[in-house]
Parts: structure tokens; C-alpha cells; sequence
């Protein structure tokens, strides 16, 4: 009884017809002799009935049918009584009068209820994903990423880019320490390691004069998980040739404004702003602003530096910085209200939080007294505070500002109802910092990677302040979330020393840590950069979920574990022996 | 100076146009004060030519570049004088006066020519990969290579399958003597195993009520390597519920036909040949035969049973075989020629190869004298014998037989030039033996894998002769190379108790193995089955290939090493630490 038609797809243009169906018993309703199943195929649910006056035998065996059975039926199309239609479901206004069914397995009681909604730990849905992946929500997500997957394809092959398959089994990067090993049977002692990323297999490609090259790659990254992270995840990794940054964010656009209306239907306006890192951390505390509302940070250093408010005099004279968020029309919180603000803050660094409502025309609070009416009026000015605002002052180290009022302002922008879930707001962030100075080791690092392209205006920084170079580095952030970044590469030798040492590393030590790539890098190395957008996420963004999980199909927990297949798992002593291996013994423990 | 045009894109419909390239230089000739470089990027070579008339500066410049620098140009595209038209080359009409040159960098000499054609080791070339992938010949296979996937994605995604991206960090497979494996950080003296295929996943998303999967998926097997194996590979994995074999087989005939046509240009006929594994065996002996010729090798038993060939005799006294291939025409080979093929025949298992030559009318050759005139007619009239044909007679265990003539068939098809090499001949082998019987285990085993569906008609056989099953299982064959191969699977029950007992396994064992996936079968499991698709392989084929490496851009060796990046390598004590593993000491050696 193979099926002419799928369940969520008949109408009432199918009445009169016979039709076919396969799937799986959704509901069963005995209504005494007549008997009602909700039958679901991936396409959706339609109602097929049992009745002794279709068939008394198809309503023998269909008795015996329960939830989630598979089953195949075949029955004539039908209008359903005017009182029986069902307004909520596509197929509501039709019912299929079955003559024959097959069941073509039975199933035991699922452990929770296949449907969208229903409250279940996420730890059994994880457990039993096959069930869980017959809810619709994940059907359609599913659905979603493989056509999200698609367009991201369809538009780079029309821009002529070629996709290639790069090694999953590659060498440990020498900043390795989160690499995934795999030991190798072959050769003693030696080991494969699982790429981060595709990052110097893409860049070699260029050398080869791929010149335009994309993957939806399989990335590792042995991290500690947050919510947001998978030990594997999946990227678009993109890189080009003779391409300035320019067209390749513009190409970038054209790009994301495709995926978006052809998945779900909505219509990205371009260009998409572009902030400098230094604006985004200025104006809203963080390298990945979300863009869908205002309330910008407002820089106070010059009208507290000498001000009685001491904390703030202090910081400013250590080189920290004092900004104020105006909290529109929070003028009217309790202090609890605004009490709560704090232990929020601390969490990301505050010592402390001030602040001064505007209430009857008045600045009130308690730092108020301590300042001059100067003061209060010019930041009235600045702030543009009215009746009715709540300002809050962060006074600390540039990072811990920025950390701070960029947490809360992302608080206040959702509390105040400014965020509007229907808008997808991208900004380009770009002119990363070349290098950060990392305090414990006493050096520069690259924040990037150490292949980042400089910005051509700042090479001569090298020799003076190399902290202040911008780099060729950007990163395309939606909605508050960075969803790609990449930058232009170096292709330059002499380029590529000042950045070496610039970071410490002597030729020798960058000859042992890049060879193979700074030995390719001789033999004509074009110009060229690329892009790597994190595709687990723009689904979440895309389906308007925030669990990356729901994103993908076998998902791993927090900890790192697939609770389906139960792994990881010990595995036979035979196996190691032959991989050259043993397990370290566990260290004694320090408990008697 | 971006490139405003592509230098093998040029015409003479773009004489008269200034235009910018980008690109390497791929010879230079200096004619004692004009300069002519062809310049090369992806799409192809073009002549560009410096003068003093066009540009003095230029030509200073281009003086000084060299094999393998990349150069930007711009110029003026002009009609080459008649005598200097060179018809080898897409562009040959043409050539650019520079006016403008910009080295973009620099390149050492390579250490050989980027030329198709060239004769360099393949260690070199894979060393340098960078350098290897710049000739057009590879640029053209990684380009084919990614039509290839794209084909196979638009066919699918049309006929509505989904594409889903299963873990790569998985669980070590029950017979996982060649997983790799990964060793667990968070979960100490753990480990994930590589996945030799999607195969379990692609089952759980039937279960989860997917209905159609596809997946271009990476997949990893430690094997020993052969020539046309690698450590990693990519196939096509597709599942499907609610579609019988042939309909499947019918859909990827579609998909066939579409890959050759759009890929290179070649119109497969339809329907695909279908013969049984049985037959394939008995007529070709190989259970991936090429069609593209005859030669079919001819069952003699009933013949040599009572012969005086004493060998025959025997044989087939002990259940062997005694087949003929009727080489045509070779009845003319001299005695070396034919005792040539012995140390042949040997390497595939044969004590022997008996034949006979037809010369002058009459059967002649070491054996003829043991037989009657009524064997001799019999064989005459069997394997049509004619003048000037050589019979070659193989027996031994059918196995043996099947391998030596299966062979044989090969070498003396190939050396008649029986085999076109511009033919593409698919055939489908069907109902492979569901079972096999291990002789050092006494028992039987899985041919495919314990989930592979029994045909209908063959169930009862499980309590008599379980040897004889046919399963609902088929390879797909081209021009004798498997290119893919699947099955139906099992979704019954009580056929799956069968099959464990079958291969001798307790409920209990199977549960220890197969738990989770045992456990979902319990939850409404539909009728399924699918394929997969060696995509290296058909890609190889699709080239015109011999060597699987040229497939893939980065390959591996046949010791399971990247020369390149130079993996497997040595790591950290710090990471293994971190994993909680240790290397075995070295065992002591035996030697003194």
C-alpha cells in the first residue's frame, strides 16, 4: 500500500479522490463503533475514519492501533459536516472514510507526548530524539536548515566559488590546547588532531589559486560548554583572492539578504550599517551590539574629572573611565528597583552602580549632593536626561565599563519593551584591534589570528604603539549575536614579520610552529581574506529559537555527552593497545 | 588594480577594451625589449605583452618578476598578428599591451613546472599540494567535483529530501576494531569513535519520522590502505521510509542519468541492467562486474564431471567448480603467452589453469588427450568454440573460480580492447546472500550488516538454510567499479529476533549492542532503506581517473600520512595529561 498522497497535503480539491496514506497514529478517538485517528506524515495531520459502513474489517484491525503506530491506509476523500471542521488544522475541512489498512508496525507508549508545546526535560528528549524529532517544530527546523543550507550554496556557486572538502583528520594546531586528538594506529605515538576550524586549509587553497572557495564545515573545539557552544559545530567558511574587504562584505550582504528572504520571507534592507569596533564598544559596551534599539552609553570623562562624586575623580585619574546609560523613563523605579541593578552589575565586574532619577524636575539620588550644578547641567545636556529618565554611572577600567553598561543596557532595552523580535537587525563590526596586550605573559597576542592582514595606514605602528593597529578584521553581528566574522589575511613577507614580532615570536619559533604555511606563503601567495559564519546559529537566529540545540539534530549536552547514543564510552583495552595508548591512572584520592 | 575580467574569459569580442587582470605568471619571455608573460588564473592563460611603445615603466617592472608571481595588469586588448595566432590556446586570437603592472608578490622557483602532464613524484607533489593544485587539471577535478555534490543536492532536495548533518563525535561501533577513536576530555578514560558511516543516525532520523535524508557525509575507516582507499572518504548516505526497493533503485537512475548529463555532457540510457548477485557471480565472477564486454565464463560441471581429467573430476567431487572462459581469438597465442597468465591466475588463488586452443579445426592443448570426442563436442557447443579461440578452464572451490576467471576476464577484455573506455555502463546487483558463513567463527554472519532486510520469500529458509536467504540488498555497479551500495532494513520485530539468531546472538548481546537503536525500532519504526554513494570514487570515474588521490584536495597517503601539514605528529605530554591517556612503552626490541 504504497502512498499516492501525503497527509498535510489533501484539500478539498482531493474530495471524491482515493487516496493512499502512510504515517504514524497520532491520536485515536473510539467514539463507539466509529473510530477517529489523527494520522501525521512529515507533511502535517488529517483525520481518517473507521466506520462498519466503509469497512467492518479495516475497523477490526484499526481497533487494535495505538499512539504512534505506523500504519497504511486507503479511503475516499471527503467533506467533513459543517460542525466537524476543524479551523486549526490545514486539512480540517476534509476527512478520509478508510476501506483497508495495513499496520505496518506497532510501538510501544512513547515516554512523553509527540507535539509541539509540551513541557518535557530536555534530557529525555535527548535521550529519545528519534521521538522527539517527530514533534513538527523540529520537522520544520529541521526543514529550515536544509534550506538555509542550500542558499548559502546556490548563491556562492553563482558567484563561481568551489566547494571543497578539507581534512578532518589534520594536525594539532600549535595553540592546540583545546584540540580533539586522535591517535593514530599507523604510526606509533603519533596523533591526528580535528580541525578548529578550516582556517589554514582554506588559505592554502588560495595559494592554489582556487581563488574563490566555500565549505559548510564540521568544526571541533574541546571547550568547556556554555549554552550556546557544541564540541562540534557547523560553519560556512568562505575565502576569496583579489577581493577587497569592501566588496566582500558587500557580496557578504547580497548574501545574507538572500538566505533570509528565501527561508523565511523576510526582507533584509543594505547596506547593513557598519560601526568600528571602537564606536561598538563606546556606544553600546560590546564588539556585537544589538542594533534594534538605542540607548547608547555616553562618555562622562571629561565633566567628572574633577567632580565631588570621589569614585569617579579616582578612576578617571587611573586612566578609567566614567559612562552613564539613560535608562528612558525609569525615572519612576522604587529604589528596590534599582537596587536590583546591582548584584546584576556585579556579575559583570561593577563595584558598584550610581545613579540619579529625574523626578519633578529635580536630579535625585544619592551622588547628587556631591555635584555642582554645572556638572548636573551639562550632563543633563549630554544625556539629553528629561522627566521621568533614570541615569546609571559605571565608573571603573574601560573593559569593565563596557562590560557592565553593555549588560544593562541589553536588560533595559528587553525590560522596556525596545526590542522587536520581528526585526533582524545586522551591523558590520569592523577594525578589530590587530593585537591585544596580555597581561600575564607581558605581550602582545593576536586577537585574531597571527595571519591577520593589518590596516595599510597603521603598519608603522609596528615600531611605535602596535596596540593601536586596527586590523582588516570584521565581524557581521545579528541581532545582538555575532553570527560571522574573518578578516583579510596577510600575504605579505615582510608584513608578516613585523607581525611575528610584534607578538614574540622569533623566526625560528615561527618556522617550527607555521612552517608548512609560511613555506607555501614563498611561492606566490595572492591578496586575500575571508569569512566564516557560525551556521548553527543563524538557524537559531532563523527559527527564532535560543537553544542552539534545538538547532541540530543529534545534539550533545553541556557536558559534552550524546545522551542517545550514550557517548562518550569506555571501549575495549584491545582497541587502545592497538592505537598505542593507555589510560593514565587515576590519581589517588586526596580523601581518606 | 581589481580585476576587471578573467584571463581565460578574453576574446576577440573584448578587442579594443581595456581591462585589468589578476593572476600568476606562468612563463616569461624576454624577446630582447618586449616582454611576454602568460599570465594565468583559474579560468585560463592569456598573452600579455609589455613594450616601451605601450609603457616603459612596465616593462621595467615586469622585468623583474618571475615564475609564480602574482602581478596585477591592465591593458589594452588587441588582435595578435596573424603569424603569432596561437591555436593551442582558448585565447590564442588575443593579446593585452600592458600599460600598468603591480607585483602583488613575490615567488620562489617551485620545485616543478605547474603544467598538466608533467612527470613529478607524487610524494613532492603532495608535499607541495599549494603548488600541485595550481594546474588546471586539478582546478578542473575540484571544479567537477563540486558540480557533482551540487547535482546531487538539487536532484535531492527536489524529489523533497532533507539534508541533516549527523555527529562526526560518536560512539565506537560494535565491531569497532577500525574506529578511530578520540579520547574524552570531561569524561576521563572515555572516548568518541569516528564514524565509519552515518549508517545508525540515518535509521534514528526514519524513526524520528524524516522520511526522506540525505547527507554528503564524511566518513572514516582505519584501514589498511589500498590504492583507492582513504583514512577519510565522502559518500552520499540517503535513507528513505515508505518506498520499495525498486522505486528507490528507479530514483537513483534519475540521479545518475542527471550527474553524468550535467556534469560531462554523457546521456546514461535507462533503466540500469539489473542481475542478481548470483548471476553476476556465475557469469562474471565478480559481484561487481563490468559490462562494458562479454566474456562470460560457462559452467562446465555437468560436462567435466566423469572426465579424464583427473582435476575435474575431483573437484567436483568435493562441491568445487570447473568453469571455461572463451577467450576469443586468442586461439593463436603461443605456449608463453598463454603460460604467462599462470603466475596471474595464481595471485587470486588458482593451483592451475587448464586450457585448450582451437587451431586448424581442432581442439589441441595438454588436457585434450584425457578427454571423450562427446566432452569435447559438449564443450565445442557450450562455449561456442571456434576457430582461433582459446578456452581457459579454471577449477577449484567456487570461490577460487570465480576470483581467477572473474580476473582473467578483466586482463584478457582489456588486452583485446573489448573495453571502451568512453561507455558508461551502469548495472544494479541485486539479492546479495543475507548471510555468510564464517569458517573460523562456525557460524554465520551479516553480509551487509544484522539490519539488512531478508526478501519476503526467503524467511522460512531462517530455520532450514539460512545460507541460501537472499537479502533485499544491492550494489551499484560502473564499469566494474562499486560506486554505491545499500539496502532495505529491517523494521519487524520478530525478522530482527531471526537475524540475531541467526549470526548466533543472545537478546542479550544484541541488547549490549544495539540497545539504543533496538530500543527506538520499539517506538513505531516505518519501513525503510537507502544507499550510499562513494563519492570519491564516482568522482574518479566521472574524471577519468585511475588514482582516488586526484579527487580529493587534500589526500592522504596510502600510510595514512599528510605530507603536507605533516600529520600524525607528536604532541604535548601537557595534552595527553588533559585526556588522561598515556603512549604504551615501546615493546623491547627482539633483535640483540
Amino acid at each position: 500500500m504504497q502512498r499516492s498522497h501525503h497527509c498535510g497535503a489533501l484539500t478539498t480539491a482531493n474530495i471524491g479522490e482515493t487516496v493512499t496514506l502512510n504515517g504514524w497514529v497520532q491520536t485515536r478517538r473510539d467514539l463507539g463503533g466509529v473510530l477517529f485517528i489523527d494520522l501525521r506524515d512529515r507533511s502535517g495531520i488529517v483525520q481518517v475514519v473507521f466506520n462498519p459502513a466503509y469497512s467492518g474489517e479495516a475497523l477490526q484491525t484499526a481497533d487494535r492501533v495505538r499512539s504512534e503506530y505506523v500504519i497504511a491506509v486507503t479511503g475516499k476523500v471527503v467533506q467533513r459536516d459543517a460542525e466537524t471542521i476543524n479551523p486549526n488544522l490545514p486539512t480540517g475541512q476534509i476527512e478520509v472514510q478508510i476501506t483497508e489498512i495495513e499496520v505496518l508496525n506497532a510501538a510501544k507508549t512513547p515516554p512523553f507526548f509527540i507535539e509541539d508545546g509540551v513541557e518535557v526535560d530536555e534530557s529525555l528528549r535527548l535521550k529519545h530524539r528519534y521521538l522527539d524529532l517527530r514533534r513538527p517544530e523540529m520537522h520544520r527546523t529541521l526543514k529550515l536548515r536544509s534550506k538555509a543550507a542550500k542558499v548559502f550554496r546556490d548563491f556562492l556557486d553563482g558567484e563561481d566559488f568551489v566547494e571543497v572538502e578539507t581534512p578532518i583528520l589534520t594536525k594539532s594546531s600549535p595553540e592546540g590546547a583545546r584540540d580533539y586528538l586522535v591517535p593514530s594506529r599507523v604510526h606509533e605515538g603519533e596523533f591526528f588532531a580535528l580541525p578548529q576550524s578550516p582556517q589554514i586549509y582554506k588559505q592554502l587553497l588560495m595559494v592554489g589559486g582556487l581563488e574563490r572557495y566555500y565549505q559548510i564545515a564540521r568544526c571541533f573545539r574541546d571547550e568547556d560548554l556554555r549554552a550556546d557552544r557544541q564540541p562540534e559545530f557547523t560553519q560556512v567558511d568562505i575565502e576569496t583572492s583579489f577581493l577587497q574587504q569592501d566588496d566582500l562584505l558587500g557580496m557578504m550582504e547580497r548574501l545574507m539578504v538572500k538566505l533570509f528572504r528565501e527561508t523565511i520571507g523576510v526582507e533584509i534592507p543594505t547596506p547593513f550599517q557598519r560601526i568600528t569596533h571602537a564606536e561598538a564598544m563606546g556606544k553600546y559596551g560590546s564588539d556585537k551590539p544589538d542594533l534594534r534599539f538605542g540607548l547608547e552609553l555616553v562618555e562622562m570623562n571629561d565633566i567628572v574629572a574633577n567632580s565631588g562624586v570621589k569614585v569617579f575623580a579616582s578612576v578617571i585619574e587611573k586612566g578609567g573611565e566614567v559612562k552613564v546609560l539613560n535608562a528612558k523613563g525609569c525615572g519612576t523605579w522604587t529604589r528596590k528597583e534599582i537596587d536590583d541593578l546591582g548584584p546584576y552589575a556585579a556579575r559583570y565586574g561593577a563595584k558598584g552602580l550610581a545613579w540619579i532619577q529625574i523626578k519633578e524636575g529635580e536630579f535625585k539620588g544619592p551622588i547628587v549632593k556631591f555635584m555642582t550644578p554645572e556638572e548636573i547641567e551639562a550632563i543633563r545636556e549630554r544625556t539629553g536626561a528629561e522627566e521621568g529618565d533614570l541615569l546609571l554611572f559605571s565608573a571603573d577600567t574601560k573593559k569593565v565599563v563596557a562590560d557592565v553598561l553593555g549588560a544593562i543596557r541589553l536588560k533595559i532595552g528587553r525590560q522596556l519593551g525596545l526590542i522587536d523580535d520581528n526585526v533582524f537587525k545586522f551591523v558590520w563590526v569592523t577594525d578589530f584591534p590587530l593585537l591585544g596586550y596580555d597581561e600575564e605573559q607581558k605581550r602582545y597576542v593576536a586577537e585574531h589570528h597571527p595571519f591577520t592582514r593589518p590596516n595599510e595606514e597603521d603598519l608603522h605602528l609596528f615600531d611605535t604603539d602596535p596596540g593601536k593597529i586596527r586590523a582588516q578584521a570584521y565581524d557581521i553581528v545579528l541581532n545582538g549575536y555575532e553570527v560571522g566574522g574573518g578578516s583579510m589575511r596577510i600575504y605579505k613577507r615582510d608584513v608578516q614579520e613585523k607581525m611575528f614580532n610584534a607578538i614574540g615570536l622569533s623566526p625560528e619559533e615561527a618556522k617550527d610552529k607555521f612552517g608548512y604555511l609560511l613555506e607555501a606563503f614563498e611561492y606566490g601567495t595572492p591578496p586575500h581574506g575571508g569569512i566564516a559564519f557560525g551556521f548553527d546559529r543563524l538557524v537559531m537566529l532563523l527559527t527564532g529559537r535560543t537553544n542552539l540545540r534545538e538547532t541540530i539534530a543529534f545534539p550533545k549536552t553541556a557536558s559534552a555527552t550524546d545522551l542517545l547514543m550514550n557517548a562518550p564510552s569506555g571501549v575495549d583495552q584491545a582497541q587502545l593497545e592497538q592505537l598505542h595508548i593507555r589510560l593514565a591512572p587515576k590519581p589517588a584520592s586526596t580523601k581518606a
